[in-house]
């Protein structure tokens, strides 16, 4: 207070700005200090808050579940198909991204996808019967993450589609990912035309097993290591993945060359991985569940341990909550529009690639990605800046993954649901944007942010398993 | 001058700082001035410095060099032999890095690379005959760029080993490059061992024709936008190579697993290009050189072409001094060693990669590959400053060229002999270190600076050629 009074008073405003304005114009020296209440003024959740900052067992839960996502050791042994590979995802249901959500709930493009995978599966003969088969209740649905699995954008697996199989070396825990199908018109964009359920079949039938054949020879491929020197090649392994799917390639296609597949085979597989800049992306998101597998289930940890949406909701996990979903409206995207696009046509926030930012990657390592700046808008010091900021509603540093531009300190990382709502600082997410009819595809990538509603729901709920 | 006697008057103190000392000693307020004079204060080089600084016919003759650099397309568009593409490299004649340079006066690897080649040739069966056909006169030696070529470190290229073709799609010229062998025991750090001309004879009889082939399917690779790719991906395409290197994999191999060659050896090929991070290093160099090439051989033009060091003597051409080289003896590299060795064990500078740094790539470029900064010393602030400080000395900024780190600026490029001796600003080259004896490889990494001696002597030269 010393330094206030040293020449004469000065008044330090809190809060509405306009206070300070009125003060200025009297002529007073006016410091206005950035300030908001926590829990957006939510009084409920501010003293919900109050009780679990500082609290000895959420700090140790948190201790406790951040060290097991650091200590995590995700690794590729395999390719599988859904059906066999990953648990309750046999019979007439399919798996999509997000929290739950119903048939006529749901988004344009996951309702698109979902169709084409009800032709994939032959469970329809065209997109009419498929459908009413929808609207009739014949197919079940469930979010990817109650599988142990995740997909981007619609984030549609069906029963017969091949996935990675990425599995914790600590401890032994698999989830999964369905398989990248390049850019353009895509299933994950809601796009179900013959050439997208032919591209489909031919992964199903002829890329995953050859994968498969090459990932035997392999044996299993840290992600880890992949990430961190993706990393320093300018990947934030969200929006862009083109140093990760090549330094994957590096890896898988010597063994698929020896793999003793026929040359028409190993050709088209090839040429599919190598022309895909994007193969990384689902791979990365896998390697991010594993991460935070590994962190859930901690009772009494503030660690959020997902991040997904469905075109419609935005939905978190807390690792101290079990599978509880805390859900608000999914965001719009905040970004630049391919030509001929804009806001209007966009769906809300969709897929379960959030799950990066989760792990600290994505939006919270975008300091190792300045280019990507050029795709979503800003500029390479906003890069530095939004991960920096993202230090303050976070548990830590990962120094397994360090980023050059910060003089190679570790990537924020274990969003701590009680800093979110403390600071107000949402956590950021690189995404891209679906149109939000089904098949048109993607139309701009940008920013979001996931929206305070979920932090001030999942601190009630935790601050009720403790406090109640 | 009005801001210095605003308040009292101060002492600006220009050249040695023990002036100003003193001056502070006695309580006057001093600003030391960093400067030093031209050309290392030789005063017949600070008169040709003189009348060659603003000369119009200079300004023009850089104008028109510069922009050739800046048009130049270079592409790979083949594999050769070298005795057939290559033109004078037949017969019983080595090229080698650098400046011309004599047997008994070189150093250690390229005596070794040499013996190698010798084998690898069959002129000599054994490393005692070799040594004998050297040194009695039965081998002739030239620098590669004689023949429009360059390599790395020894650069040694014999008449069998294959060649990348390098094509300049404005004009046409041609320029070449050996391949890459990798890391550890290699030809190009002097080491000729049976696993080193076994490796080479691989090389020449099996790589080089699989990638031939493999060429022929792909068409014309352009290299600048790959440069362009990996400048944002961490490389500076002369010490580090991981991105173009991928980048370049990506585009040749699914035409090599399509090229119906026998699966052995096209899985032997993908290896082994896979396997290695420095496979692009040799292609930046021919593109390059290509781009440097279209800038040569303008009258009148201060603009660096070529500088390129032998581990004895560094040489540097100027455009508009036509094949002349300007020589100094070659500095030692500033680095960081290996475990286990040290500057005493260290040979002079050595290779012609520093024609990167000619193009405004490798050390020009530092600020797009913070992630070198570990393995050559510094930091990635210096990185920055690197880059920064290149600016005083070049012509301009190539925009095809853009660096992410500084909000997507051209890297500094085309160096102008007066301006290095203008303001005693030596071109900074990022290079690997070889033991100083044949054989031993790689022992580390680091930054040399281009000695002025070069400049002076190019200056010089250029001033007697107009001003004479």
């Amino acid at each position: 207070m010393s330094l206030w009074f040293k020449d004469k008073p000065g008044i330090v405003n809190v809060g509405l700005a306009s206070f300070a304005d009125s003060a200025r114009e009297c002529g007073a020296r006016v410091t206005q200090l950035e300030w908001q209440p926590p829990a957006e003024g939510d009084r409920e959740a501010g003293m919900a808050l109050a009780r679990l900052v500082g609290a000895a067992q959420v700090e140790q839960a948190n201790e406790q579940a951040y060290a097991a996502y650091l200590n995590a050791q995700p690794a590729l042994v395999g390719v599988g198909v859904a059906r066999e590979a990953v648990p309750g995802l046999q019979g007439r249901r399919i798996a999509h991204a997000g929290p739950p959500i119903a048939w006529l709930e749901m988004c344009g493009p996951m309702q698109g996808a979902i169709l084409g995978a009800c032709l994939l599966e032959g469970w329809a003969r065209d997109l009419d019967e498929a459908e009413r088969l929808a609207r009739s209740g014949g197919i079940a649905f469930s979010p990817c993450h109650d599988h142990g699995a995740v997909g981007p954008m619609a984030g549609v697996i069906s029963p017969s589609m091949p996935v990675w199989i990425v599995e914790n070396a600590v401890g032994g825990a698999r989830c999964f990912s369905n398989m990248n199908e390049g850019l353009g018109k895509v299933l994950r964009f809601g796009a179900n035309g013959t050439e997208v359920i032919e591209r489909l079949r031919w992964m199903a039938e002829t890329l995953g097993p050859a994968l498969a054949t090459a990932l035997q020879r392999t044996g299993p491929i840290e992600l880890k290591p992949l990430v961190a020197q993706a990393l320093h090649m300018g990947d934030e392994v969200h929006n862009r993945n083109a140093a990760a799917s090549g330094l994957l390639l590096k890896r898988l296609l010597p063994a698929l060359v020896e793999s003793g597949l026929p040359g028409d085979i190993v050709g088209a597989a090839v040429r599919f991985v190598a022309g895909n800049d994007h193969t990384f992306l689902n791979l990365s998101m896998a390697a991010c569940k594993s991460m935070l597998d590994a962190a859930h289930g901690v009772a009494g940890s503030s660690m959020v341990t997902a991040m997904a949406r469905n075109g419609v909701r935005f939905g978190i996990r807390l690792s101290g909550t079990g599978d509880s979903w805390f859900e608000a409206d999914a965001p719009q995207v905040d970004g630049l529009y391919f030509s001929g696009y804009g806001p209007g046509d966009a769906a809300g926030d969709l897929g379960d690639s959030a799950i990066t930012e989760t792990a600290g990657l994505g939006g919270f390592a975008m300091a190792a990605a300045p280019a990507i700046v050029q795709f979503v808008g800003g500029t390479p010091a906003d890069a530095v800046a939004t991960t920096q900021s993202m230090r303050h509603i976070t548990l830590g540093r990962n120094t397994a993954f360090t980023l050059p531009a910060l003089n190679f300190a570790g990537t924020p990382a274990g969003i701590d649901a009680r800093k979110v709502l403390d600071t107000g600082i949402p956590p950021v997410i690189n995404t891209g944007i679906a149109h939000k009819q089904a098949g048109i595809g993607q139309i701009g990538a940008g920013v979001t942010a996931a929206p305070l509603a979920c932090f001030i729901q999942a601190v009630w709920a935790l601050d009720a398993r403790l406090n109640a």
